[in-house]
């Protein structure tokens, strides 16, 4: 499947990774690029990631991706609910975003296509852009009720042009899930790093570098991703502290071989799709 | 300076990057391993790291390294204490090392120089180990009131000849300074990983899988570190969860404003040395 005209709303790491996967699979004849800040444009022009940059939407695209912060995204797709084209997102939130639009329009435009792609960096920008950034990795798609069949197919398509797996959840499930493996891991980290000083950066190992390397990620866009999906990540950091008590009582009580199958359970996953 | 013989109790990853680095500084003439575990002994004659292997210290060894689990230590310092060598370990708590060595000995002997390099792998064993797991490096050195200086300047040189970067800490300093660096979010982690589950697996992005990475230490040799340092240990929790609770409580406030200062410290620090 080939799109004549896609456009992307927001070309920074994530958008224009998008630009660059669809270059590559030759999924997308011509893309126009949507970008408010003037030097993120001027980048994915000279990247050559996009074909064009425009103020607006231009009408006879056929799909367009919008990749801007999760917050942003309910308004942005309400505004171009009346557009013919098929619409997706890329927000690490769903539920939120849904309810948003209920909230904003009575209901969910019939083409717009909730998606995740599970991929990123702790950089951020058009300059950080990969064209093999979505390759093995996971894209979560959440249709909802009302959806548009040829519009699925057609952002399916898109994704998977990108070399992701395209998998399908609920919404809720979406967040409960993300909550867990991606929502949690970096509060944690950004919580550990509010006691480091700088005194303590000389004594410091991998498990300590990891840390840091997850704290770094952005913070206003982690903050609005916490805050968007706080329920979620409230149940999850509650799970967390109970194991955690568990942890450390058996440390107390010199517990040691309830703590060590503790220690040893954590390790029986697979480290993942990175090696 | 060189050493005529040196004998490391122990050749796992420490003991045998240990070897390595003596051997491609051509620190030491002659080394002598000292490993009970047949498999590994036979690796690290075979990779070349030592020279031969023998039951116990030589008699004549100059310089005797302990590389073995940190609740072992003092016992074989204790066994060694009339030995005329320069000794060392390699233990990642000081404290309880120097108070079970008191226990035993009463005193602890002058020419033991308690060590930590701050140096590891999720691996294990003589293969994993690399003539340059030191460099750049820092080595912790908490020396005590009745420490003998040659032996002192013995060490310091063992492990400059590593290319660590030598520093002098008390052992309490030490010990309070590893637990918040290494031992916390190690503990972290491994709590984090109880709560995953087979099915997330397919759901995670970079921030997980630095936490699997962590959690994925060897689980015995962490219970004994945490064990060991478990007061240092509690008194990091304690301040974590006083940093994770003010985080989840300007969530639940929504307030922005304090949110994002805390999340935007977190990035502050350098992310370290492994750029």
């Amino acid at each position: 499947m080939v799109v004549e005209n896609a456009t992307i709303i927001g070309v920074g790491l994530i958008g224009g990774s998008l630009a660059g996967a669809w270059r590559k699979a030759s999924f997308a004849r011509h893309i126009v690029g949507v970008e408010a800040d003037g030097s993120a444009a001027e980048a994915a022009l000279r990247l050559g990631l996009v074909d064009e940059i425009q103020s607006t939407v231009p009408a006879i695209s056929d799909l367009i991706a919008i990749c801007i912060p999760s917050d942003q995204i309910a308004q942005q797709v309400a505004d171009l609910s009346s557009h013919r084209a098929a619409i997706f997102d890329v927000g690490s939130v769903k539920t939120p975003i849904l309810d948003a639009l209920v909230a904003r329009l009575n209901a969910i435009p019939e083409r717009f296509v909730p998606c995740h792609p599970i991929a990123g960096s702790e950089h951020s920008g058009p300059e950080a852009a990969r064209a093999d950034l979505f390759e093995n990795a996971t894209t979560v798609i959440t249709p909802t009720s009302s959806l548009n069949p040829a519009a699925l197919q057609l952002v399916r398509s898109a994704w998977q042009a990108t070399g992701a797996e395209v998998v399908e959840l609920t919404p809720a499930a979406h967040d409960e899930m993300l909550a867990v493996t991606s929502h949690l891991p970096h509060l944690l980290a950004f919580a550990f790093m509010q006691q480091i000083q700088p005194e303590h950066q000389q004594y410091t190992g991998s498990g300590f570098r990891d840390f840091t390397r997850i704290a770094g990620a952005n913070a206003e866009l982690w903050w609005r991703i916490l805050s968007m999906n706080k329920s979620q990540v409230f149940k999850a950091a509650q799970d967390f502290d109970v194991n955690l008590q568990a942890l450390l009582q058996s440390l107390a009580d010199g517990d040691k071989q309830s703590g060590i199958a503790m220690l040893s359970a954590a390790v029986k996953l697979d480290p993942g799709e990175d090696a």
